[in-house]
């Protein structure tokens, strides 16, 4: 961390800041510039708080030298982490993914059928939710235990591993013996009970990013899970939340293509949540693979009409269809491509 | 609702519409305009979801015609609630409480010091966190129960209320034992079943608004504790996110007025993480009680530059016991002030 | 336009309604529905301001049923604008144009260098700016007139076609007769009198997306310079404003998709300002593509950390050959590709 | 501006840097840290751009020191600016100013009608649009130099100021002779020559802030028109675009007191745009004189449904009697109390 003084901070001032970062542990460094006087921070700085410093007397700026998060930066790691979600789909390898499957499991025939559609159109792993986080306490909130129960029977029939969301530590045991990757949906990003109960475990997780998180925060989100020792994060870009409203949400695939290089976790794109329109998915979808996506995860659904939620974003099984194809043909296009920087 | 059909709609998608209605358990009520049809749907539509019909073939627009939070509203309870929180203290009533105390409890020595100056600087209440939410997996995260525990000493020796937040189910029956004021911070909004747990306690909960909620969601949150028959809901805007980046967040006091006209619940504001920078705090304090805000919550430390977190925006005694006399002369004078609407 | 009364509204506050309407010309058509009274108007209504309805009284909501634009939708034209700037190049159709050049002009020999290593790359349309918008007053301004003079003499000895920012209607004339395509820049988006001057010729316009401009304010920016009867528009995207400050701005691809939908002019998207850092470029030009974009405009610089402005997302001659060897190899696959909606 | 090199910087790259800055015309100053070097430039850095060393093989981030504004900062001038509209109204002095009027003007009847009534109500000077930028070409764009007219017919028979907007260069002669301050539009905030033109002229300037405007770009547009020479700037904060949709947009408060303490130019605040509904206008402009604005902006008609514009957020005269009576005492209470920081 750099401390850049304020130009009339007086030597006092300058000699209490030095105080103060020996009396944390840390060693000051004192430059003199001609306009200013800097303070450098020795020390692995990551645990300080740069706005502990702000409050001072005389302190004009704080820089942070460091990134904030440490195990997921590729600084720590510099190879692509794999991430296995059973079944042989590999996350972050050199084949994207596509997962596939319904909003909210509404049934056990109903996510078989769904299931075995998205298995058909050349999907690798089956989502649905059991817990359904919803804005309005009036709405249908999932079918808890027994919907995974159905999401169980649906993958040992299909062979699909299944991606679920857990909305709280008490739910994660049950899930961890029916699914085989843990979603954290967007709203509970920064749920740090429920980042270190998923932490705890050891099955992949894919973290879904705040509506408004910045790509640091969604770094440091997954940095807790990583500092409980699961290394299997996948992250999952769904779209931010801005000033547009013609679509659902605004899908920052800028975002995509700087964590790939800042981090070394499988950076996954949801285009459904992303647009909130049935009718851009898949060209979304096609937009995230050209720029280096790892894998789409979308809402498909055999009548998406008919689904009880989240029906107009949902795609049927043949957009489905054109959608597997459409990435795998993109994708061998972009893996010949040069990496320029 | 009324669904809006696209001009070209045909007659048998009208039709269609209709019976999809009538599916699911309502009556659908058909006009002809000039240039298009519109289906209204005849019943308490407030469980049914918007989006299931934007996805039907030949519909254009779909527009809710009741509001989607029911008990929170004015329609439903026209009175002000007023919200007891121990100690004579009454949120939304005449009095604008102010709400004080640290960031996070540091020690017990510490907290009864801050306890005792805020009791002196004449605020009503005493804030201070055990549960830290911290972007960084590496930051003090609190106490725990210990720090509960000071904060009941510090309750015993100042006899002020004490407003501490929750972040996990599982804390809250300890903190109902030790606490006045349950806070559901940010972060948290949105973390369903926490919403649900506090509101089968009978505590007074303050709910903070997230990040980047509309007052809609804010209003449906607090619909989830009323809905379970928890009627002590304090909703406090504390700045919402927004490009601007030299203040930590956007105050939303527009939004305050908006929800004193829209529900019977206090409304109180924290200029603290609204402004984020100290020499903000006051100001926006006095303009937060001249629109009409029902109190304030503020980071106040003995020594604010010592603060273990947050000190950026923590002030001093001097600076709250300003705070409180300034809030008490703006509040009599706007008392006065005609409701010309 | 559609107005929802409010449930409670009199008689008599629907039949002002009705009698406020045919005042303005257009005729009222009232349909009872069961909790509230709706009332239409009939006739093209995109001249009046829904706003006016919402302040009477009893009015619950107002929703128009038409587009605010008229001539920029494709209700109007279906089939694609095709526009043509100059030496061959057209937007619009078949081929993606890649349109490239430095930031500024910065001197004679500077923009011919320029624009042969553009071309050299596989670019097809130079472009490079004699009237640059800064935010400070102190920055580099541009070579104004001048600078157009060099503009022409690069087009004279390359060929290609010249995109030039315009900043007001007095430079208009001028830049017409030196350039081939005028642009109006995202700061300028809102300035009328420069898209009615620019409508008022017949050269083609690219016209860049505001900052914080909804999808229909920016094709309301275009009804303007096709209202004069001006049909050669091009929309550009690039990047919009939002809390996420890692990039300069967040490219919206949705909008970009979503535009094609609408309308039937051709689609840019300027991947520098959309991302605002080198290394993003290529990705975002690739994804920008695959989704549908008709062209891309970058900024390209024979040595970029030499360039006067915007260094850091210039990408250099090397890496522009790249982008137009990936736009093509995408390009040719997503034409291949399924449109299913 | 302070340069922090890389962690793994070459000798080279810092020589680099170093010979780069000298070539700029200014001075390095090299300080070793621990983990990095830093290269200080001395001298006045305003008109260097820090996106140029950005893009510099070896450099890590780029810290400004100084303020990128000079003549709008109170370094420069600590004293608050008084800017005289006129008939003895002062901006920035101990009385707060109410200005109010149409949105635009419909006649000459109507206009000296509004003015008649904004007198009685209070308001000190009158507003009114002549010149009215409008989202769609087909809305209403204002009576032109008719309208000046008008108003200036309206300010002889009431003797109040005329604020009106300009929306061009061409535009400004011709509205000097007629009004008394110049408002430039949030659109038209960084339209570089409309400033500059104003900026030639020695009438006093309402710069209002653009919709997604940062508060260092608000400062720097302010400059544009100092740095021309013209000293009697008024800053207008009228709300930003926000996630937020109930009110048309967010009224940033903050930043009016954060202007309060980096310029010494009045800041007045618009409550009529910066909620977009009237019964939000009264409770926030008792904010904003609470919180230290010097003046409030607002919409009033005689008959506010009757507007042929902006109709939700026009105020009754009867209520603008009462905003006027509360700015009063609001700012009599706020003016005795204490500054500390």
């Amino acid at each position: 961390m750099i401390i850049v003084m304020e130009a009339d901070a007086s030597e006092q001032q300058i000699a209490e800041i030095c105080a103060y970062v020996q009396n944390l542990g840390f060693e000051p460094h004192r430059s003199q510039g001609v306009e200013t006087t800097i303070v450098g921070i020795i020390g692995d700085d990551r645990r300080l708080d740069a706005n502990v410093f702000r409050a001072l007397e005389g302190v004009g700026q704080v820089i942070p030298v460091l990134k904030p998060y440490k195990l997921a930066s590729r600084d720590f790691q510099p190879q692509d982490s794999l991430v296995d979600i059973g079944n042989g789909v590999v996350l972050g390898g050199p084949e994207v993914a596509v997962i596939a499957g319904p909003c909210s499991v509404e049934g056990e025939q109903a996510i078989l059928e769904a299931a075995q559609a998205v298995k058909q159109a050349g999907a690798v792993a089956l989502r649905g939710g059991a817990y359904k986080p919803r804005t309005s306490p009036y709405g249908f909130r999932g079918l808890g235990e027994v919907g995974l129960d159905y999401l169980a029977s649906a993958r040992v029939a299909t062979g699909l591993p299944v991606v679920t969301e857990v909305m709280s530590p008490a739910q994660v045991e049950y899930a961890c013996e029916r699914a085989d990757v843990l979603q954290i949906g967007a709203r509970n990003m920064q749920n740090y009970d429920l980042l270190l109960e998923v932490g705890r475990t050891r099955k992949p997780v894919m973290l879904k990013r705040g509506l408004s998180a910045t790509m640091n925060e969604f770094l440091l989100a997954a940095e807790y899970i990583l500092s409980q020792g699961n290394w299997q994060v996948i992250l999952c870009e769904r779209g931010i939340r801005t000033f547009e409203t013609h679509t659902r949400n605004t899908l920052d695939l800028n975002t995509v293509v700087a964590l790939k290089g800042l981090t070394h976790l499988p950076v996954v794109v949801d285009p459904s949540h992303g647009t909130g329109r049935r009718e851009l998915v898949l060209p979304m979808a096609r937009a995230a693979v050209a720029c280096g996506a790892d894998g789409i995860i979308v809402e498909a659904h055999p009548i998406p009409d008919a689904s009880i939620s989240d029906a107009q974003q949902a795609i049927s099984p043949a957009m489905l269809a054109e959608l597997v194809k459409d990435v795998k043909a993109i994708s061998q296009v972009v893996r010949k491509m040069a990496v320029v920087a």
